[in-house]
């Protein structure tokens, strides 16, 4: 890393000792938690005193072995004002040499007991360079490297929040009901910026998307309409050009290994290592600690000022952007225990506040450990505290199972299979079902623009236990294929989201036949979805699948759904006595895609048509 | 079920009534558990009195539906001689009609603390029918329908329990240390009755294989050179010919199917249901109850006199066969409540008696479900008590990681991922590891003959955690395809087990090259493994496969053993420093297949060659 500390550039201009930095930049009042640690600043500002007006105590001061930094720590409920000052002045000396006003605001009503995402609603993700451009004027800014060119797959293209803000009429249309935007702090690496995995600066959003009051802005006009806007939170890496990582408060602020290139080393990626006691210590070190690339050194969440920097920064975020939930990005190459902390402590301020991790593992009992009070973690006396957890085990098996011929292990049995797995999980609601998303290949491009596949995929996650995230474009059945074009093609630009293109899918009207097609389905089942307390919260009753029919039921006290599912070519007809413990006293139901009425009754039977799917509002 | 219930055969001869059947047949003086419950069979019997000599009290006396049965309970510690009369009189009358002889035995010393099989242990699993006849006069009996023919593949063959008996020498000398048997008890099913399953008298070996005396004989000879006998036990169902079948005590105690012939209807073997919380009722009914066979009635092990009779069973095998251990067919068919009482009485009476499950289940935390405090079942409230269990999740990854290409997760990666779940099993030690069994394809034959499989898979399950397993005839490298010729292809007669084979592979001198180079590799490393505490109880270390090259260590406080597992065709070269944390002081090692010392640590290289294994004993 000594590479990296000499390249002290933003220091390099002052010559004597001044605030450069304090963050976070202000905070609140009245928070649960009232201890506050503000990292300030400076060249060799370790060599000063630091104190602060009012007769406000510094409750702890930590320095660093990097001059340049302080962290005070100071407890709220002694500030009776709405601010004060943090003064900096040479040793044995009574001169403030600099001085920075910190405020401390009042927080908005209600805001402990934010609502946040469930399983009522359905998330929408979107990433913001390539969704919709509303302001042409920030596509590339003078002081952040990557330019906007769309001709460049892996260059930014322009989309912006304010252009999210415009189309939210066309989410909420949809029937979704939250957005996950993938990273918008700052990311100012030199090129390939535009996921924003790679951040530069955790108090700003990047200009190319905005400003943080457009940010709130956005979250604001979702909260108005009962939506919620989810922080796609990054703590394992920050980007190598990230201030702090130009200039480390310490050596153990990031992973490094000695023998890499400034400090790095490709994680293995084998996080199984978390859990698994024959795992040598060289594998888990490599997994966790090494780099998830070159450009993103590996932040040390075992050291406590990295986690307690994390930590106020992610409830900066949400009490400043009132945010309603957050998404953490590779959950499991964290240190586990900081993440623990991490979790408990937004959780304790916010308790209804919902964390979701991506947690990219294939077997439910490996995805089962990352979720709050998992049995299986506390095999090993582990509790991660985040409430809820990606179905990444029923991602990798449902395009299997709709195209597969029968047999003992293959075809919709593996959708079977998975749902008997239940029971691993602490909160089988709290859980994200998704058919792809921005790391994934297209669900449509798998299909080949089969629109059936879609319709079985889309109505299975929308009928299913657990939260439906779906990934901007699929409701217009775009595709794009990652294996041949890398990341780009999965990310393409929402056609209208320009106002140089030629074509308009965010409105009806400019919508292809294809798109409407898409688009109709899924706006029908999701705003179907949206006041169906059965199916945010009922139990299900699942049948083995027969002839590669897949059936199941959805029910409380009040309701019941008849969820069928047919992966065959052909039509399908059966008796519906199978069924007869879930259609007690039933004797009619609705479809709600045809909106037929049918006569259901465990004596009669169903018809359903090849590579389709019924979802059936049963009554008496 | 009214055709079974016509076919009383048993009774039609006899005009009044008269004691049948009791069984237990005898039983033992001071047992743990005192209490004894004799079943007492015989014509319209419950319109009888049933007193007991010596003025022993009977505790309770439960009669049924069926007049024909009387289940008399009582406590043995009130018998003070070593036999006393159950008597028979009429009602009202004090005239013996008939009477019972009932014999306490005294036990063998020390038989409450027997030994059973552990991980000391190499388990060689034989089908009688299938391995040596030592007894030709039995071949065929007149009482039993299934007569022998070896030119019939589904026929009996004439192996027999003296054939056994007369091979100990070549199983221990093979380095085998415990012997499973398929069931030995009576199957007299009219044909394809040579696997046993479809028992017909659990109280008596099957005239074929020989005597009860001749199985406690092949016990004591496998006792005396420290070896174990492990009894095939099936709780799940009996044959339909069983006496107790074509008489049933209750009408509840097999499982019945009112719309299915005779009752029966197949499993749909969909044993996920025990645990999977959206099952619909009748999947789980069916699974559970349906037979396994139209030939095997289903058990009701929730049935109290059910459970009791096989409780009993099992326990007068143990203490009249002085038994090493029991193996548990289709476990997860069974009523789970039920088998958690029988296994805990078992494990009661003899507490070091080792039980293992068939739960023939491919994920991890499913096969865990099965075993003896696991955490995964407590999820649902649930300890199966069963000490061991199978480990089909490695066994079904086993054959792939060998012939895969290396990828994220194929080839050799597998084998890693497996061992990653340990943390899921409540005793990874007490886990049998196995290529095949009798159910299974053979390893050899999935692998044509090719020898270096043979070895990668046989040094794998000699070295890893648990308790090897292996199937007669695989050390000679005996193939069969099943899915061709269906069982009776990998249940051939081992050559040599009768007079008239042209070759007797049970000798040296009578092994083919071929054979020899298979025997002679399996003996090699199983009598290695044999007083190796290291591989018996060590901890594992394992490596994340580079180039498909499998790496692990065995260690404890005294011994390490480093194990390489090469699936490349061509040899690899490899420097050690990645495997520094597992080589600490160590210099030298001897690998034990070639008994070559070789340099061994951490700064030096090693070479091992295409497709092929060693077991390293390393030493500083």
């Amino acid at each position: 890393m000594k590479k990296i500390l000499v390249l002290t550039s933003l220091l390099s201009t002052f010559a004597f000792a001044q605030i450069q930095k304090v963050e976070p930049m202000f905070w609140w009042k009245g928070m649960k938690n009232p201890e506050l640690q503000i990292l300030v600043y400076g060249k060799n500002i370790s060599d000063y005193t630091i104190e602060l007006s009012d007769e406000i105590k510094i409750k702890d001061i930590q320095k660093t072995e990097n001059p340049n930094y302080a962290f005070v720590t100071i407890n709220t409920n002694d500030v009776k004002k709405s601010s004060f000052k943090i003064n900096l002045k040479k040793k044995n000396k009574n001169k403030i040499v600099d001085s920075y006003s910190y405020e401390l605001k009042d927080r908005q009503p209600n805001s402990s007991n934010r609502n946040s995402f469930t399983s009522k609603d359905i998330v929408y993700l979107i990433m913001p360079d390539r969704f919709a451009n509303g302001d042409e004027s920030n596509d590339s800014k003078k002081e952040l490297t990557d330019k906007a060119n769309r001709q460049i797959p892996d260059s930014r293209h322009g989309g912006d929040l304010r252009g999210i803000i415009n189309n939210i009429d066309y989410i909420q249309n949809l029937g979704a009901t939250s957005v996950w935007l993938t990273p918008v702090n700052e990311d100012n690496e030199k090129q390939h910026s535009y996921h924003g995995y790679a951040q530069t600066d955790l108090y700003k959003i990047d200009g190319r998307y905005g400003t943080n009051e457009d940010y709130r802005e956005l979250s604001r006009e979702l909260n108005k309409r009962g939506m919620h806007l989810i922080q796609d939170y990054v703590t394992n890496h920050w980007g190598i050009s990230h201030w702090m990582i130009q200039d480390l408060p310490t050596q153990d602020w990031i992973n490094q290994f000695p023998d890499g290139e400034k400090g790095f080393k490709r994680s293995n990626y084998r996080t199984t290592s978390q859990f698994d006691r024959n795992a040598a210590d060289i594998d888990k070190k490599i997994a966790l600690n090494g780099w998830f690339d070159s450009s993103m050194p590996d932040l040390n969440q075992a050291n406590p000022l990295v986690l307690n920097y994390l930590t106020q920064n992610a409830i900066w975020w949400i009490e400043y952007a009132e945010l309603g939930g957050m998404r953490v990005d590779t959950y499991p190459y964290n240190n586990k225990e900081g993440m623990a902390k991490w979790v408990k402590a937004i959780t304790d301020e916010y308790p209804k506040f919902n964390v979701v991790g991506e947690a990219w593992m294939h077997s439910p009992a490996h995805v089962s450990y990352w979720q709050k009070d998992s049995k299986i973690a506390e095999i090993e006396n582990y509790n991660s505290n985040l409430p809820s957890v990606m179905d990444f085990s029923l991602f990798s098996e449902m395009p299997k199972a709709f195209v597969e011929e029968e047999s003992w292990d293959k075809g919709m049995i593996k959708l079977y299979n998975s749902f008997t797995n239940d029971f691993l999980y602490p909160n089988v609601n709290n859980m994200f079902v998704f058919l792809e998303n921005h790391d994934t290949e297209r669900w449509n491009e798998i299909f080949k623009s089969n629109p059936s596949y879609y319709k079985l995929g889309l109505t299975l996650i929308s009928t299913v236990r657990g939260i439906p995230q779906v990934y901007y474009g699929s409701e217009i059945g775009m595709r794009g294929d990652k294996n041949n074009g890398g990341d780009a093609e999965i990310r393409k630009d929402f056609p209208g989201g320009w106002k140089s293109d030629q074509q308009n899918a965010f409105t009806n009207e400019g919508r292809t036949a294809e798109q409407k097609m898409y688009h109709d389905f899924t706006a029908k089942v999701f705003n179907w979805r949206k006041n169906k307390e059965v199916i945010h919260s009922g139990k299900t009753k699942h049948y083995m699948p027969e002839k590669n029919v897949y059936v199941y039921f959805r029910y409380n006290e009040n309701e019941s759904v008849m969820v069928i599912l047919n992966a065959n070519e052909e039509k399908q007809t059966f008796k519906l006595d199978r069924f007869a413990e879930s259609l007690q006293g039933i004797n009619t139901g609705k479809e709600i895609i045809s909106d037929k009425v049918l006569p259901i009754n465990s004596k009669g039977e169903i018809s359903i048509d090849g590579k389709s799917t019924m979802i059936i509002e049963l009554s008496k």
